[in-house]
């Protein structure tokens, strides 16, 4: 029997439907045209396309809260990893289709909280229960702020659930500086809990800027250091990365350099040369790059 | 080899391609954050979180008919079935993101019909014959509206082909009444037609509402019924329910509790405890629901 | 471990976030519903519906360029195969949901690049080579128009790596007459290279209009054709069309009759009626069109 007159309403709350109104909603979008090569393995060089965009939802109640919402829909493409901190740098890949993962929040005086379900977030493997929501908190008080996140899942051993963290910043003039703890519940390396510490300054000194980053796992008596310069004239920008990530203290470094130019209206022409330490590998990107 | 200069437009209508026109889009959206408890098994708490939007295109022809369409394009998500007439009643599930069956309607003075395609309709399975298209008609003569359907689909005994119903209804004040007849042409329980009819009520009285619903199988001699209260006081409503939906006349019912504060602009907090007869189960819930 | 909280932001160009800009932003959409029947084997009569909105980005550089991008979203639907050229002509198919392959464009004085990923293109199955990038250039110098495209993949022999092309098009008065060659760099009848040519013609002749359109295989000797004619007069529209595509030259021809009624808006109903040679069947089809 096909039921179609009579939906139940009895669970509907009472802010019921509210006028659909395009003002709630506001677009943003971000695509992509490249060529990159890789020499990983015997070398691979290929065109690199994405496009996407984001309907971003928000509302004010009667009381001034901001509370919203985003849904982002990414067509399929082409693209490498670029990402030097995974194992799978260099790899080209057939990106599929994808609608983002949830995310909800509501803000007012007192800071804002977003909720968002992360649908693989303990990585162990594509089981029911291979997902996190994360509870995060921010806010602002003058020139300090503050961001702190607590996880929740339903898994093992190597999963998230009751990780958290926090990190507050403190900026003045051209200079940012921050420290943050973090807790991994669920350490892979040391079969246990984990405590991370991090500090970390961002500077502009006119047309250049540089930021430091370290991460020591009191745990593991693992340090991860970053190190990033940039340098802008015009519509130029250039800069370059040294990334030291692997377990345990040694001397081999992710590196990479940068360019840019900025021809306005949200576009750039952008390359990078990225060296991955764990891979032995370097990969070269060159491309337009848009934001709508 | 590649063809892509030359398309076909032979089979393309005269409608051909209306300049694109945002003021024929209208978007609404939908976001709930909450936590969750059932009492199912060992019991299962956990955060539930969904986000989702709407693209609703409408057109109006020359003669004044009104052409429209929507697509609803929804976010992974994690939530608890709370709906107490299906077997999964309480059970935590990985919702991953999905793009809404298609749904067309014309509307004139004659009233409106709209065709809804129904990925998986008769219940028989995933299989390429899964599915069923539904012809609504509905129309509106002063207190008096009709809902009548009839659905197609290329399925088996248990299917929904050539199912059918029509709805009457009269409001008169702050009542409203309303009987329904409907035809199962694929009854598991009768193994052929099944007749159904059903009578309800809704009413309001200052700050309460209530209403009553009654279904009766004459083939095979089941009476199922619902009832539910509500009260609202400025920005509060509270409600209760009950429902008895199993096969057969017995006495054991489905029940729930229902509150929420409704804060402006779409904007409600909402709990709800609902027990389940089926399962002997329990879900709580209590979230933050938005409307865009 | 959890890390959210420092995203690496060193490989954004300075193109950075442009601010959000519903400006930016053409929507448009398309919708079908209607019945059709085909002869193919027993016979099948079944309603097709469909509905779909595609998100247009464009943004400006400082310098006059266009930039842009598209992403569409298509939701679930029911539809017969009409596309004669093809072996699955006549099937009913479920149409499952799904968002549009990338496509990017940058356009100024000079023309129009647009590069469009195709997950499937070489036809070679569903392994992770088989996709292609088409890197298309369109440009138009008075009355003369030209089009031409080179294919990416990587893929095997019967794929579309180095596949190309060229459309030159002149348009005079109510004629438009157009000549084109490709290269198919991996034809299957040849087992090698494939040179093709062809050249059409365009007309209209007040109320009529006509086309024909010959495609000639130099390496395979295979000429194939197709011919089309329209009348309109006020709100309606018919046509007729014939079609030769098979290898080698024959007498088997595809054909068809196509009739439209106008309702303005965007809003037309279409009728058609298709002859397969190669399946020896028919399909007919009655619906209504809706552009958004």
């Amino acid at each position: 029997m096909k039921k179609i007159l009579l939906a139940s309403t009895i669970l509907v709350g009472t802010a019921g439907f509210a006028a659909a109104d395009n003002a709630n909603f506001t677009f943003s979008g971000a695509a992509y045209a490249g060529v990159a090569y890789s020499n990983l393995g015997a070398g691979t060089f290929a065109p690199e396309v994405s496009a996407e965009f984001t309907a971003g939802m928000m509302t004010t109640t009667d009381t001034g809260l901001e509370a919203g919402a985003s849904v982002t829909v990414s067509a399929r493409g082409l693209s490498f990893d670029d990402d030097y901190t995974t194992t799978t740098f260099g790899l080209l890949s057939e990106d599929g289709s994808s609608i983002s993962n949830a995310s909800v929040y509501l803000s007012g005086d007192w800071g804002k909280v977003t909720v968002t379900y992360d649908d693989d977030g303990s990585g162990a493997g594509a089981t029911t229960t291979d997902w996190d929501v994360v509870f995060a908190y921010s806010n602002t008080w003058g020139d300090f702020s503050v961001n702190a996140y607590y996880t929740v899942a339903i898994d093992g051993a190597t999963g998230t659930n009751g990780d958290l963290g926090v990190t507050g910043t403190y900026s003045f003039g051209d200079y940012s500086v921050y420290a943050e703890y973090d807790f991994d519940a669920w350490d892979a390396t040391a079969a246990g809990a984990e405590h991370l510490v991090g500090v970390g300054i961002d500077a502009t000194f006119g047309a250049f800027s540089a930021g430091v980053d370290l991460d020591y796992s009191i745990t593991n008596s693992d340090l991860d250091w970053q190190a990033d310069v940039a340098y802008s004239s015009g519509a130029y920008t250039i800069g370059a990365f040294v990334d030291e990530d692997d377990a345990g203290v040694n001397w081999g470094f992710d590196a990479g350099l940068t360019a840019s130019y900025d021809l306005g209206g949200g576009v750039s022409i952008d390359g990078a040369a990225i060296h991955d330490d764990a891979t032995d590998s370097e990969l070269f990107k060159l491309g337009v790059s848009m934001a709508f």
